[in-house]
């Protein structure tokens, strides 16, 4: 339903340019390396309000030098997925949670409002148009990609009175390739990903360029992510660009499945969500928000009461890890039995969701 | 003296393009909305390496909407100034300590290293195209941005295997109008401008978007900018997007001039250090680099023991703070007599050199 307070593009005034040459597409992607044949863009000025959107040949944006999302990071972005199910029909996955985090990063950014229905139905279209790149493949997907960017031509540090908001789409496989293994981490108090008073739980451009540097240290001690620690006291927050679980026997000996709480610093996945949701659905253990140290880790670590950690997010969907190098120690997370593998029942739950085979109001039919 | 331990681009193949028509000059410029007829591009990629500079007419860049400087925040810059002496020589005020910056914020975005001097030679020859551009006042001069790109056109969050450096020249004249009063700024933790562990140091473009919310709650609040507080003492920080000094009776009676300490989360600002160095060899007062509390802050005008306090920059140079609003209160900073005013002295002094007045290996002359 349209929310006719807020000035916003329509999808009925959508304008199509169809490309007049269609890529070939091939089967092995990396991870967002390849586009499909259109994108969507959408104009916005102060003057001006919304234009009508405008679904193109992909192709490249053309940017005065001095706009704000090059120098000031006026730029936001969301990702989301389109899956291709069993009876050839196309998905997505609560998608108007991505329309709502894309609409707080707006405001954080002070990029201008849109109706967020009206963005989804746009998307929508462009997924239809180029509906063909959705392989029938378990493993794989279309990744949306919307962005929404400053193109204010002038330095003054200022609210963007131009801006553009485009989405383009890229077929993919699995994010990460460690060949079956759980992931291994670096625990650094060096690097802060998101503090207080900033904008770590906003989709903005600046949390993942300042992360780069940390990554590629995390490489260096043998690891593939960095598990980004807060405060004094080394909580745990997030895991390179995912939210993080813990399954484990807590402090006061109750089986427990616990993520950090969303108090600024963290991202509110919606992956992390639909997890949350979905445990306490069942029923069987405590699901909780919650702080969770190194060192309540490390303890647990040695009294064997951990079960399983992993990362969560779109890209990736749910992501075991296994290792955490941690002041100069290789801190290692069992393998737990095949049956009480709570990462596999997870994805197995939600692949069935996205894929079509569990009928539920968490999809959104393209 | 050119640095050849690091690959880099060489002025000697400078390419120059120049534009077939000018642009119509004007004297009233609002601060970056007017941009010269030339800028310089110099693309970098992981396979070829730097390619040769060129200097071409001012106009769009076409980017790849993949590209990661618009998702990822993969993106510094840097701000310095030509001046246009009494002599109509044109001078730089400290270019290399902007080049090292540079070279560093780049080091930290994960963007590739390069000759600083050589960077420099470019930029002096596209100054010297566009000289006429540089006005023949006090009050003005061209604000030269370097600007430091990722093009890598591809979504996953990495290390950038293309990248655009690029200059861009813009005539100025005083960054903020307040009709000849000083600054207001508005104080509040609710937000934070850098942390230790993140990019504060640097100047990269997240620092400047997650900052730019605060700022029109600062205009919400009739203030002009934000006062950056920083943990639980509330430290001061910097002012807006400026380096922040305080002239006072310090707590042992002393007469000081104080900024906070280059710690992580404080710009290096080249104007922070050349006040630094001047007024230390003015050798009058303390001149000290220590942290400083709102707490400290109060209690000193409460008892009459401020004298000045005044934000620094390249954009503005030098400007005073007169109103603080913290905590429902509006902490008013008193005017001192004309004749101990330190802000005019160091301003005079700083302009003297600036515009040629005062020999001094300070300068770098076009």
């Amino acid at each position: 339903m349209a929310d006719n307070s807020v000035p916003s593009f329509k999808a009925s005034d959508l304008v199509i340019q169809l490309s007049s040459t269609l890529k070939a597409k091939s089967d092995v992607f990396t991870f967002g390396t390849v586009f499909t044949d259109h994108m969507l863009t959408i104009e916005w000025s102060a003057t001006e309000g919304w234009q009508a959107p405008l679904i193109q040949p992909f192709g490249n944006l053309s940017l005065n030098p001095a706009c704000s999302s090059l120098h000031y990071g006026i730029q936001l972005f969301e990702g989301l997925k389109a899956y291709r199910g069993d009876d050839n029909r196309l998905r997505l996955f609560r998608p108007m949670l991505n329309m709502n985090r894309m609409a707080n990063s707006a405001k954080r950014a002070c990029l201008p409002a849109f109706d967020q229905s009206e963005l989804l139905e746009c998307i929508r279209r462009l997924v239809e148009i180029d509906q063909d790149w959705v392989p029938q493949s378990d493993s794989a997907s279309v990744y949306i990609r919307p962005t929404f960017i400053s193109t204010e031509p002038t330095l003054g540090v200022k609210k963007p009175a131009q801006a553009l908001l485009y989405v383009i789409l890229c077929p993919v496989g699995a994010y990460f390739n460690t060949g079956g293994k759980g992931l291994s981490l670096w625990a650094d108090p060096k690097y802060t990903r998101a503090w207080k008073g900033g904008t770590g739980d906003c989709k903005m451009g600046g949390n993942y360029g300042c992360s780069l540097s940390a990554q590629y240290d995390a490489v260096d001690y043998g690891c593939q992510q960095v598990l980004w620690l807060y405060g004094e006291d080394h909580q745990i927050t997030e895991a390179g660009t995912m939210n993080i679980f813990l399954h484990w026997i807590n402090e006061d000996g109750d089986e427990e499945l616990a993520t950090p709480p969303l108090d600024g610093i963290i991202l509110p996945g919606v992956t992390r969500q639909s997890i949350l949701e979905l445990t306490r659905e069942w029923d069987e253990f405590k699901v909780t928000e919650r702080y969770l140290t190194m060192s309540q880790l490390c303890c647990a670590l040695k009294q064997q009461r951990v079960k399983e950690l992993f990362g969560s997010g779109t890209a990736c969907m749910i992501c075991p890890i296994e290792d955490i190098v941690y002041q100069g120690e290789n801190l290692h997370i069992p393998c737990q039995e095949e049956n009480s593998q709570l990462t596999s029942r997870i994805a197995k739950e939600l692949t069935d969701i996205q894929y079509g085979r569990t009928p539920s109001d968490w999809t959104f039919l393209v």
